[in-house]
């Protein structure tokens, strides 16, 4: 906090509001972590501690979860400067009773144990979102997901389309719609009444928006039905069809009320070798200039979109400043740095309408780590509100405590109608 | 300020500093506000309420002024964390008597009369200059203007030239040049004889510079007298044409000795329902590289450039430390930003000899804007002065305040010999 | 400092740690200046000056050395703004005996007598290394360099390809490797042989790295041997001989365990009027994307990357981030300004694995420029400590004084294993 104490101030403000988590991949059925590994299984550590020299057989299912856990401990200082170590630290000061402020190999027996007792706890899940202070959290659900058996009013569904729009060719994915929808696919007729299904299904069960990540080099466009039949017939098609399939979710986003998120400029298995997860990277050479067709064409569906890097952050800035329907959207992956949500919060909070933004997101996949990752995102929207808001005079505290509430809150209980 | 006692020292000294203003799109007939509506058509504002819901028929030219006002000012609400509200803000309270640090519907008839009232004084004009301390103002002239009428050592004539580069191969623009300079446009000769009529006439009404803004995938270079007249009348030459136009223009601005500016970056209708001059956008994947050839080719004019990201701020910062002839300029669109004005303006400062540097310039449309603008950009100034230049021992108060004076004054009256 | 205890105490301790300067210009046999045309004749002060109006007619070699160093000096209020100019006040202070903050022509006799005089001492050597902390320098050593009459211990050998892998379709690059090596090319073996020529040579005489520096649309990729012979007799075939030759650097640094530098991102002779060593800028369009299939075939090689931009700077700490043989090198050259480094250094703390930093390098051509260079970096990492680390809770002074030495110093061992 930099003793400063408006910043001090600001935040203890913006912990107070209740957050709804726009993005996460929780398993409703298992929301929270079972163990330490379950924490340290997060791909940032796997992947920070192979990268900084672990290698990945010590990361295989077959090894025992203490061995894993020990590995990642025993590495952890040759990656204590991160963001995410920070974020572990967070973690194990907060629920598993650590006191220091280094972790070591010498840990792993006692956070180990903690982690087993602390999780097992029967209402761990509540203990969690109350000190957490979230009240939903958004999922990633499958297209052939069946949505029961958890409270989707806690758990708000989201329809992630990567399988349909980039894999859509193979066969097992084509088998899984079919099971979902009872729909074989055969031409362009059939993928639209699919398509539908899916929506009507997932809208039906407290679905709240459809999701998709994108490679740097994607570009919508309209494919005519009979060029969207001639693809799906077509194994050397698969461009063409992952244009006309998009295109195909953008109208039932339409149709159905949905926003679409997109996360834009991601390139997987850059690393062949990399861990589970651990394999993706960005190539800056992307524009959202790529997107114009579609945010023209579509103008009552608002796109929520995500960015990969500071300098396609100022595209995202200004793409949302002219276009009604561009909404932004968190801080993604290599951009969830300190440094880089800095830059780029302020960008959209000096040039954004402030009721356009989606402040931030976890993309956690245990609730344990909703806390730190939001509470990086408080202590830097706290203190830009302080220096960018306050100090320049342009509103007094209570005004910024309610920008801070808009981007955290009220934008998202509107935007995507919760 | 962030109550700065050395940020605030400099900042009074930089405002003493008379400005002239070396972009601009004032109408030297009606330099200033003849109304509310005059100041809130300024797009910036018509485009953020329509960014954030204010449909586009609500600002149509069939609306009442006052109801036009009050629907932007309904919706200003929205977009109150920009720094173009700050702008609108500082003119209210500056010019309008409005004493609050908000504005929305309600206040809309207190404005509109107090804007009424006083820009109807007869020496408005003078007032707003003296007030914001500008002393010359540099006009962006259509080719076919007749310059007079006005007083062009206040308000500098420059010859913008987007029509002839772009649209020349409509006959609208042919038949413009044709009026204006008495030659019809059959081959490449015709078109020499032609612009060196149009800069002729030009300098002799006082222009001081020459500007166009140009696509981020344009590449000049030059272009035989063959090819030209072949692509003068071939429709389909338009590409070509648009090179070789340049070329003759970087020829004239050489042999009239007018400074070239350069506007980069910008694709125009990218929205195609936003409002009027709301529509353009770029696209970050553009280089200065493209401009090699021109900058080698002309090697005594100064080509005063601007950008649109910080990503190429940082080319155009290195472009400008190695090119004798090339010049930043200002922070354009958007880019006049205060996150991105300091990140562009600390690279500048710190890496491109001073003597090339232009500060600012204001872009307004009205004079009101002057005020606000250059205001917002001296604070910066003034803070990055502060930390990077007197706190690092690298200069004193005097000479921060003469570096202001700089690249704020001294620049414009050498590289523009006004 | 801005009068900030914290940041001032870190810089101190920081000072304090032995350098080890992982990439230099520096001849081994000339370590030194002897007069002040050895400072100013560095690239950064002639190009500033030629870029800030000084013909490079008053360059030329012709020119007494007095005359080009008040020509240079003459010219140095119109840069007094840059990081550069610092650099130099920092030298004529703390090595000359300079007592004020501004030069001009009038301090040209005084600088050059103080400089004849000072940079004769019998053990000035040893003085400048003592003054700058650094114990260890790497070279940039052309690859038909005999390595011999000189200490590597302290100046250690470092490979430089950029002639092997960019012009070997000229005869007398070809005659240089045949004199060097003994290995008249021919085919893609005998390419293969002379190269493991030059890697035996340098590594049995202490050479520690393997460096090159790349245009920004180089990408790497395998050319089968039965090409890359067809290359070298084609001297249409640079292109593919380039992408050749370089993978089979990358496999001698396998086999001869060496890192190998990558420079990544600068076009050769841009501004082609620019005076030596001042022509060649960037083109930000370029992406590490395009090493990614030499990173994924070289695991064991380490290859220590440096970057031009800070929109590429955040793609580095990302692939850093993700793969374990690709270090952050360094702040090269355009990036090499205060502004840019403090962001760039941000982002790679924040994000990379604190064992795969290198910190810093001079890239200097006299050692005398050791001293400002690193002082320039000590001060802005001194802040990014305090701010980011201290004052945020990540770790107390000690510890951001022992990352310090980690990317200053640790790291450099024994990645280059010195």
């Amino acid at each position: 906090m930099h003793g400063d104490t408006l910043t001090h101030d600001l935040f203890a403000e913006i912990v107070k509001i209740p957050l709804i988590d726009p993005h996460s991949h929780i398993d409703p059925h298992r929301p929270t972590a079972k163990s330490l590994d379950d924490l340290l299984g997060y791909h940032y550590y796997t992947e920070l501690a192979h990268s900084a020299g672990l290698p990945k057989t010590a990361l295989a299912a077959e090894v025992p979860a203490r061995n894993r856990v020990a590995a990642i401990l025993g590495h952890m200082d040759r990656f204590d400067n991160t963001a995410q170590y920070a974020w572990f630290i967070d973690i194990a000061r907060t629920y598993l009773g650590f006191q220091g402020n280094r972790v070591n190999a010498g840990d792993a027996e006692f956070l180990f144990e903690a982690a087993e007792r602390t999780f097992a706890q029967p209402n761990w899940e509540e203990q969690v979102l109350r000190q957490s202070n979230i009240e939903k959290v958004f999922l990633t659900n499958d297209f052939d997901d069946p949505l029961t058996g958890f409270d989707t009013n806690r758990y708000v569904p989201c329809l992630r389309t990567d399988d349909l729009v980039f894999h859509l060719q193979k066969q097992a994915v084509r088998d899984r719609l079919a099971r979902a929808t009872g729909i074989e696919i055969g031409a362009a007729a059939d993928l639209r009444r699919a398509l539908a299904s899916l929506f009507s299904h997932f809208v039906s069960h407290g679905a709240k928006a459809c999701a998709i990540s994108l490679p740097p080099n994607f570009s919508p466009a309209a494919v005519s039905d009979n060029d969207l039949s001639a693809a799906l017939g077509d194994a050397a098609g698969s461009e063409l069809l992952s244009r006309g399939v998009f295109w195909l979710l953008a109208e039932c986003c339409q149709e159905f009320k949905l926003p679409f998120d997109l996360m834009a400029g991601v390139n997987r298995r850059v690393y062949c070798e990399g861990v589970f997860q651990g394999q993706d990277l960005f190539d800056q050479r992307t524009s959202l200039i790529q997107y114009a067709e579609l945010f023209n064409a579509f103008p009552q569906v608002p796109f929520c979109i995500s960015v990969l890097s500071s300098a396609q952050n100022q595209e995202l800035a200004s793409y949302s400043w002219i276009f009604p329907n561009v909404v932004t959207s968190g801080h993604w992956w290599y951009s969830n740095i300190p440094v880089y949500i800095e830059n780029d919060l302020r960008g959209r909070l000096q040039a954004v309408p402030k009721t356009k933004q989606i402040g931030y997101y976890s993309d956690m996949y245990k609730l344990e780590f909703g806390l730190p990752k939001y509470n990086m995102y408080r202590r830097i929207l706290a203190k830009v509100l302080a220096n960018d808001f306050v100090r320049s005079g342009m509103t007094d505290e209570a005004g910024a405590v309610a920008l801070a509430r808009q981007i955290l809150r009220d934008n998202i209980r509107r935007i995507f109608d919760v």
